[in-house]
């Protein structure tokens, strides 16, 4: 993907900040080779999967241990440098710029898993093992690990932007799965945000604090997440509608009765044409729901009978079923390759990524409203969304050279924000602020919430080194 | 009940701040007879349902708009003066209390629903509605706010205390069902902390900052909560077991399944003497399980029979269904009146509760443990337990007068609580920290997670004047 030089008004106003060779020495005596400043090296950790470009990270440490973590912020507090955490790279909004300068910390090393309490329906890891390497590693225990972020995302970073998809309709999002994290802190100490048991009214909860802060309060170096008994019965259904509108209708019904669906994706008509091209699938043209359905067999039949009937009122076809465990493999890596499939239907094209989650009664209008808006600018887009929860995604595909394009693309992003904050909603529903929706932020809580933010950042990180730059300006 | 004077070692070591008449003279000026400086209110004010006592507060502000809390405060502010926000008076840890002098502001008078949004199964609530009130004000929707802490407390009580209660094992705590708050700061400033989108990662989680703070980061006038729809059927049963052990065997394996039970409370079996005595109910004086199911008549009956399976297995008694509304709410209420049962056992006791919450493998263990130590002691106690959560309440009921006593209920306490931590649980799974369990929280987190938490209210509150001498020591 082509990626142009970060537009001057997203780079918060703070200057690249001095980093010592002194500091660099100090880096390469404590950690030997797991500090690296080659250029490659560092590229790779100065971008993520977001458009946005900044200068490099001056040096890039592969931690291997908390103390190695803590080490690490430690001699950068000492010389007032950035450190940015680092775990799978596939965050969207410019989390991982080193806007500042700094240094990034590579958590990728630290990808065990510490203890498995399948007896609790907890696991504690280290931050940087992977959605995927996790459900791998407990496999045998009959349990698993429900966020869906699409990404094969790290725990950590997951935890930092306090991530969700597919599965949140059922499981909820990283809010409601992290019990426990070891956090890093600003001046190098090492502190505990909860403990295993399932609920607890001691104290703030410094765990939700550090769920969604994007690296700017802490480094986590542990996490402790509820995982779920892996279902009886597993069923996972296509719908095909007439209308965005029948299938959204349909969503909101299915909701409002209390139905425990999984998961419940819109995938729009144009998107379905995108996705049939680059996964090889013979999905019909039309705008539809990719559902799953958990539970018992009879809860499972009984859950998709529901459904069925809903969606047969709204005009909806006759459910297509995916029954083996391959089948909804190939569907559901179809649906988290939209973004893919978008991006390279158009070759070079930029695309501007939105993340905006309202009330789920407002979903169809904000939807469509938003379609026709897309649809008279011109700019080819795709669309998707996890609409059980109101939350979902237009890629507007600009060409990055073309200044009338880009200016309608964020004309675009804007107006959806608008209209989603209008209607009572969020401007991020799971990818978080980083730079790229710092603006949007402020109009979403107003100037006070974010003032009270600033508060917090610059009580726990007074010399403004973790991952400045980020969420908020100072 | 009787109430000594607070053990001295309970009290944080600030002495009472003056509270200038001059700025009586201005909250009086601002607020005519909303303010009240008679001495039974301010005593009324000045105290909960635990059994700590301290001066009461010099004036109670009933507010009635946000406005009038906010002008409140900046009055406070300006004169350095406490303030402690006053719902329904239900909070057991000494919450309430003008430990360092100071006014009271109850907002019991903003009990109104602002807006209920059934489509999308939220309402927006004044902080001074009790859950019961919310409840009768929203029948005729089909939707009910589940979180039942069993006193009829103010929802901004329970926001601000992280309440959870007999419903939690299914519904969550008021962690997941706080959506967004209106809160005025400790400048007297007005902030959202959140929008009606079901789902976020837009900056800090200031909603579940607040939730659970205990009305020392700000006040809470507004909160958004989610509801859900009454369940098309409902079942509640009764099952007696031979021993503590075996009831609790039957919870720890229904949990572990994913039975979606809806509550689960245990009763031991002299406490299932004393709700008989005070409720006048015939239970078998057994321990037991009180059990309730929501969902289709079909997954209701699904869900009765796998936990009737379990049950039967560790030598449960057959299920005695409660199958009308009346019987229902009957077995429910005397539920709740357990802790009255008790107290009112031994008149002119002073009850320490107890509100550990553990892993649930480990419940078995932390429970037999724990009644084999009370059993040796010789204090009376009685037993209750959310014991799907892994939360569970001892009440030790003991003679104030009494020094020896005192001391051998103080010591249960502790040895409870360290208990719980060794196995990886909490002091307080919903009660909060108050007076009481300062030093437990502690112990818990360690100093550095409590330093966070200091950093974090020295930055939102730097002149101390919201509810001041609670959660930690400054």
């Amino acid at each position: 993907m082509n990626a142009p030089a970060t537009p001057a008004h997203l780079l918060p106003g703070a200057p690249l900040r001095p980093v010592p060779d002194a500091f660099i020495d100090a880096l390469r005596a404590r950690f030997g080779e797991q500090c690296s400043t080659a250029l490659a090296v560092r590229e790779q950790h100065g971008r993520d999967e977001g458009s946005i470009q900044a200068p490099p990270p001056s040096a890039v440490v592969f931690a291997e241990t908390t103390q190695d973590v803590a080490d690490a912020v430690k001699l950068a507090a000492q010389w007032e440098v950035p450190v940015i955490p680092y775990g799978a790279g596939s965050s969207l909004e410019g989390h991982l710029l080193a806007v500042q300068g700094g240094i990034s910390i590579d958590v990728g090393r630290m990808n065990r898993v510490l203890r498995v309490d399948a007896d609790d329906l907890t696991v504690t890891v280290q931050p940087g093992i992977t959605r995927k390497q996790l459900n791998e590693a407990i496999k045998d225990t009959g349990l698993f690990f429900p966020i869906d972020p699409g990404a094969d995302a790290s725990i950590g970073g997951m935890c930092a932007t306090r991530a969700s998809g597919t599965n949140a309709v059922r499981y909820g999002t990283m809010r409601e799965n992290v019990l426990a994290l070891e956090v890093v802190t600003a001046s190098g100490d090492i502190i505990r945000t909860g403990t295993r048991a399932k609920k607890s009214a001691a104290g703030y909860d410094l765990t939700r604090l550090i769920v969604g802060s994007e690296g700017t309060l802490g480094l986590i170096t542990e996490a402790t997440v509820r995982l779920y008994p892996l279902p009886e019965a597993v069923s996972a259904a296509i719908c095909s509608f007439p209308s965005i509108e029948a299938a959204v209708r349909t969503v909101i019904q299915t909701i409002q009765l209390g139905v425990p669906i999984a998961r419940v994706e819109l995938i729009d008509a144009q998107t379905v044409r995108l996705v049939n091209a680059h996964s090889k699938l013979g999905l019909r043209e039309e705008p539809l729901l990719l559902m799953e359905f958990h539970g018992s067999p009879a809860s499972v039949k009984e859950q998709a009978e529901t459904v069925q009937d809903i969606a047969g009122e709204f005009g909806g076809n006759a459910f297509e079923w995916a029954t083996t465990p391959e089948e909804r493999t190939r569907l559901w890596t179809a649906r988290h390759n939209a973004y893919f499939a978008g991006v390279q239907s158009r070759p070079g094209c930029r695309c501007i990524t939105t993340d905006t989650c309202v009330p789920i009664s407002r979903l169809a209008d904000c939807l469509l409203d938003s379609v026709a808006e897309a649809d008279a600018s011109g700019i080819p887009y795709f669309l998707v969304g996890h609409v059980g929860d109101g939350n979902f995604h237009f890629g507007y595909l600009i060409d990055p050279d073309d200044a009338d394009e880009r200016a309608k693309g964020e004309a675009l992003s804007h107006s959806l924000v608008a209209r989603a904050l209008d209607m009572g909603g969020t401007c991020t529903g799971e990818h978080g602020v980083g730079i790229h929706k710092m603006d949007f932020l402020l109009q979403e809580t107003g100037d006070g919430a974010v003032d009270m933010m600033r508060a917090i950042k610059r009580a726990l990180d007074p010399k403004n080194i973790l991952n400045p730059g980020k969420i908020f300006a100072l």
